[in-house]
């Protein structure tokens, strides 16, 4: 019998992210571990589900989805609960954490991580995007500007960054932190203890063995 | 008496969202038209409201909220109607329409639009973070391969990017097409008439009146 919900992709910090919601949702699913750059997202089968050939990407009975921090999103709307809704359900809450969710993807992602990712020669695509040190410089400049947001939000010691509760803004904020450690750009002091209990979370840990690539990435 | 809802901000393909927002839910609102890069955003009473200084900024009875994607979002949430949603309301439908507004955030505006802002010359700030030609084409080539992607899906003679219903994500996706047009990159066939479409709106066009800066930016 096939499976209701399929996740395809792993090995990047964007594909850890579904992995970590389904982990922390405690949802059975199946994976398919292909990988970006590996030529798997451009067969037949991945762009008949998926024409722009990218991973993440979530299959639930007949839904497709991708963007991880909307699948996440979406995770959370379909399969929270009370007890664990990934979410706020108060109204102002709920607010605050769409601001989260487009500030971490646009300022913390692509503005900044996703451009040293593509002109960066530190496990970077500049082979493939053109090599442009002073605007990976500028972006990990950038990124540490923005990340001044997460430190005045996190100095007050709240256990995650929408206070008691952990929603999928920890996830997306999590894996930025991480990558940006990974770059060798510094992340600011008050996210030291926070990615610690982050990362201390039994769904984090399940979800990096997941997301692990079965061989290394060729680029 | 203070009004309930007041909009900061004007003058950009990210100021107009919010206003566009306000504009089809038929809301009373008073607007700051203050503009990036004057300094506008860096004044004492700003700062306190929004300490990244950034536009534009939405501050609705208590509430404060930034990202023009999450403003919109919470605007559709906060004061939608059943005829007038402005967010698919069925749970695929849901799914689909974040699945688009983080794809044209991330992909098409921050990946593509904002590196060409950031690093051009053509209405660009490359004078202020450094000159980068090759980035710049490359940016410009990614947006219209990511458009390939909006192109499949407006091909079909849909009227908006979910189908009949105007959403966030019709908001999201024109602000970028006109911009991309602004910056001298084509677009897709497809979304000539569909742009059409939306700009014909009355909300669009009142919304593209009010986000007219009073006085031109400098830079």
């Amino acid at each position: 019998m096939d499976p209701n919900i399929i996740l395809w992709g792993v090995g990047t910090s964007r594909t850890i992210r579904p992995h970590w919601a389904l982990h922390e949702l405690g949802l059975k699913y199946e994976m398919r571990p292909i990988q970006p750059r590996t030529g798997e997202t451009k067969t037949a089968e991945f762009t008949a589900l998926s024409p722009r050939q990218k991973i993440p990407l979530l299959q639930d009975h007949d839904l497709t989805i991708g963007e991880s921090a909307a699948i996440v999103a979406y995770l959370a709307r379909r399969y929270g609960t009370r007890e664990n809704p990934l979410v706020p359900l108060d109204p102002d809450g709920y607010a605050k954490w769409l601001e989260w969710c487009f500030f971490i993807v646009t300022e913390l992602d692509s503005t900044s991580l996703y451009v040293m990712r593509r002109h960066g020669t530190v496990k970077g695509l500049a082979h493939i995007y053109g090599h442009a040190p002073e605007v990976v410089q500028q972006a990990g400049e950038y990124f540490r500007g923005q990340l001044r947001n997460v430190d005045v939000a996190l100095r007050d010691g709240r256990t995650y960054l929408m206070g008691d509760q952990f929603t999928t803004a920890d996830i997306l904020l999590t894996t930025c932190l991480t990558w940006a450690i990974d770059y060798g750009v510094g992340i600011c002091d008050s996210a030291v203890p926070y990615l610690e209990r982050t990362t201390a979370r039994q769904a984090y840990r399940a979800s990096e063995k997941t997301n692990c690539a079965v061989s290394p990435v060729a680029s």
